[in-house]
């Protein structure tokens, strides 16, 4: 953590509570693998689902579930092999590796390292005569190196091939197009999400669970007929949004408060599918916990973006006094579809039927071969298809007596009724169309972080100081801790049973009867459970218990009878624990 | 598949229904890697989620979500790295890689070729002049090599480190016990869950998802205390099972029908844990649609178990008249957990407090150093480890009056009185025990294959033939099929409202308005749909529709208001549809 205060207390308390930790400890760790305890997974899982219930279900697209390592032709596609690197320079001294970038951010006043070209870097590095961090030797002299951050691996034994980890999910996507776009009846537009592993070789992870070389991404692939209609923005035209757009970043200037009807209005977010993802995911965020006084949409920069995106947006939040990218938001054109296409020889189109059949004129040729036959002879193929090259391609070319063509850098003149040039008419039903891809892409394990620390918070109760997550009840671990108010036959029994309806109704419990009762609250507090069900004796007789909520610490008294429904209701948002606490 | 028959036919419409196929086809694919399309993505996730309900939730234990990637330390301390082998042998003419284990099996009567030494299989290979199957050369004199399983890769730029794919979840589990164990505040029994990615490098990846590279696993690692009570066999006593022990398979014996409650009793199960979870997993398997009739448990024979498991048995169903492996069972006693506690150095053991303090003997040295130092030198403190390591293993040794100590190999003989022997009396609060390991580990690829095999069906429709999916509604990708009767604005219109009512009672539902309406029932039959409710011009009126159950073809009309209810109390048997349709 980069400072001393909330990241370096939540990464201790995710560690004692069980919400996540650094894997194979016991062994001294390995950097950038992490491993979610108990906490952490029901956290990370019921933010999974969240997810795919607004992006995959509420917008009905489909979701898949693809191998995380895939064959080397699929990276050769799509870019990864030749371009995922990072810059690397070894010290020659201590042997530490060290991302160039960041050691030319971190000493100078460069912003954006990443985007220069490597003889730029060294020169900014023997410019400013950096030193390893790790033992202070120069690296003027040292070259730096380009460093595939992909996990490389072989499939199969004898002759075997190579195999990568794959650095997104996406490419499980795309290269299924063909397969997909069938089960899609070959209607645009469609989207496919997938919930997966991904990783990346990084140079020097770092920041616990935020910067790792395994982690879960979620993403959409939405694939786009390039002349359709947008989306029907209305749904999200009103939500506002804090945008920092590219030209406010270039020229120091300020985000901008607006709604993304206008964003999108107004040409800030250039394309409607990425501004209205952007809406839907302004919502869903502040829905699973995340602070809107710490989100904002970034801009890519010209230098930041990938190649391929004509326009990309981050979601970033506010942690330990940073903005981490919580997601990106890119129109991808048709790159990634095109290059599958180009490569695997398979077609990655859509057919679009035209609302009417079209009438197209069509040149071509028709050739006298008893006439170029001889006149050619074993030439006289090349000659053919440069005519019909040229037809295709140019067609007042034709427009003289004669027409000339270049065959292997010699020209030839050849009679226009020779070649046989007519321009026919042709009824045609569609034409084939290679769909864009709008791409939302989350990130989970950064997710899980920023949701917890913006819950994190302390306070006195009862003039005692407590630590606890303000965590939203729809994604909390556990929904209801139960306890019994002290060890006693009776009340345990009945403290058991709530236990177990809650449960058959679908509500994650945790049963505690151990220690005071003031000290199991502070457990649950601690790790954001947002209510506690207490079984007196008086339960015994009146058939009710008390129920109290984590941020206030107000109590209520409930029928046992109800309370299933009512806590079920608490937890969807469907009802308010303030409005039960006033009509109490 | 090895028939031509429902392994085919399933294989065909896994493919076209978008249930399960072959990766990255566009690039010819690679052996042992599947993709999950949006059928085969749902029916997966909704067995991960039966199986998290019944397993981890049920039985009040926590689940965990490790990295698949391991550093080498793990691997070394659980015998993957030695030991995970498969026996390859390569053909020196064409260069196939093939399972010598399998080679041996195909060709001669032995079976169980996998527990032979390499030598001897190399001597059958010799014996029966075994040739490559690819080209036919011979592969008698070919060296079968050890080949193991694990994928690897490097962690990191420059002094890498090695590491692995893992081959099971379980280390993930097993490797940071110290903490878990916390969170379970060193009280046992607790159990730990993990559904996640697991990785084989098999030589030859056969028979569709059934063996394949990359997989799901949910494994459940049960931690008990060796002296502990049993489970109660209580809830699964009575629980039928069809048992294939190890003698029978020896002798050619028979199956056993039996229940689980008898055959612990009569130790035909050794551990009552692992026939409490085979009795669970009974139960289990049917409700989520594994045919009874084609499920069976087998025990592991003695060669083929692995080292460390006192006891194994595998569920194992009928697939294309094939038995295969679902699940294994297995006792692993302190194996993993001893392993990881002498590699790394750290305690893996739980603390047992006595119900009351024990006094306990210790035998003790408290050797005069004014004799042994000048008699013995630099060997002094040998000499006195030596006595006291007697001391601890052999008290009787000290009974006479001169004790006999080796150090070096040589033997020396001094007073008791000397070695300062006592026997003292401590007072004891609790032991360190290092726990027991009980595993139930499922295998989820397999588990979809079964489930959808088993669910095959043809039959005939107003005399048409007709395929279906016979599969249990709590685990069918979609849950209800919606239909308007015809193309028409008001019926759509009300269809599409009763599917977004439906969808908000959480059911997964299609929406298809597209061809004639017996086409669409056969759509959803075919892949297992087991409710469609058609709005015909009727419902405009009376407010009801038509709800049709999948196997029966049966119709009952049923009120809109009803509907979400009544068809989640189907989907998750609480109801049946033979009830509701002989009340109509």
């Amino acid at each position: 953590m980069s400072d001393g205060s909330t990241g370096e207390k939540l990464t201790e308390l995710a560690k004692r509570r069980g919400y996540f930790f650094r894997s194979s400890g016991v062994y001294g760790g390995v950097g950038g693998f992490y491993t979610f305890g108990p906490q952490g997974a029901a956290l990370k899982g019921n933010l999974e689902e969240a997810w795919r219930d607004r992006f995959a279900v509420a917008e009905g697209h489909m979701e898949i579930d693809a191998p995380t390592i895939m064959p080397e032709p699929v990276f050769e596609a799509s870019g990864h092999l030749e371009g995922f690197d990072d810059m690397l320079i070894e010290c020659p001294e201590c042997g530490a590796t060290v991302r160039a970038d960041h050691l030319v951010e971190d000493g100078t006043d460069h912003e954006d390292a990443e985007s220069l070209p490597i003889p730029e870097v060294e020169a900014v590095i023997a410019e400013y005569a950096l030193s390893c961090p790790e033992c202070g030797a120069g690296l003027a002299d040292v070259a730096v190196e380009e460093f595939n951050l992909m996990f490389s691996t072989r499939i199969g034994p004898g002759d075997s091939q190579p195999g990568y980890l794959r650095p997104e999910t996406a490419q499980g996507i795309f290269v299924e197009f063909p397969r997909l776009s069938e089960y899609a009846r070959n209607k645009l537009p469609f989207g496919v999400a997938q919930i997966g592993r991904a990783y990346r070789n990084e140079i020097s992870p770092r920041r616990s669970i935020v910067r790792t070389r395994e982690f879960t991404q979620a993403e959409l692939e939405l694939f786009v007929d390039p002349t359709g209609d947008g989306p029907d923005l209305e749904p999200v035209a009103d939500v506002p949004v804090r945008l920092y757009p590219a030209s406010a970043q270039a020229d120091g200037g300020e985000e901008l408060r607006t709604t993304i009807g206008e964003a999108v209005a107004d040409g800030t977010i250039a394309d409607p599918w990425v501004g209205y993802f952007m809406g839907v995911a302004q919502e869903w965020y502040e829905a699973v916990g995340v602070d809107p006084d710490r989100f904002r949409y970034r801009q890519h920069l010209a230098g930041e973006r990938a190649h391929y995106a004509s326009d990309c947006w981050d979601a970033e939040s506010e942690v330990d006094g940073n903005w981490i990218e919580l997601a990106g938001f890119a129109h991808r054109g048709a790159y990634d579809l095109s290059n599958h296409a180009e490569n695997s020889g398979e077609r990655f189109t859509v057919f679009r039927q035209y609302d009417e059949p079209k009438t197209v004129e069509r040149a071509a040729v028709d050739p006298d071969m008893s006439e170029l036959g001889p006149r050619f002879g074993a030439d006289a193929g090349a000659v053919v298809e440069a005519l019909e090259r040229l037809a295709d391609r140019d067609r007042a070319a034709f427009d003289g007596e004669t027409v000339t063509v270049d065959v292997d850098g010699e020209r030839h003149e050849i009679d226009v009724e020779t070649a046989g040039f007519a321009v026919e008419e042709e009824t045609v039903a569609g034409e084939h169309v290679t769909p864009h891809v709008i791409e939302p892409s989350f990130g989970v394990d950064r997710l899980v972080y920023t949701v917890l620390e913006h819950a994190y918070r302390e306070d006195e109760v009862d003039g005692e100081p407590r630590t606890y997550l303000a965590l939203e009840p729809a994604v909390a671990p556990t929904a209801v801790g139960v306890f019994p108010l002290q060890r006693d036959d009776a009340l345990e029994a009945e403290a058991r049973k709530v236990a177990r309806e809650l449960r058959a109704f679908g509500l994650s419990v945790t049963y505690d009867d151990s220690g005071a009762i003031g000290r199991r609250y502070r457990r649950q507090d601690e790790v954001g459970t947002p209510f506690c069900v207490t079984v007196d004796y008086e339960s015994l007789e009146d058939r009710a218990v008390t129920v109290r909520e984590r941020d206030s610490t107000d109590q209520v008294r409930l029928p046992i009878d109800e309370l299933p429904a009512t806590l079920a209701a608490l937890r969807a948002g469907d009802r308010s624990f303030e409005e039960l606490y006033s009509n109490n």
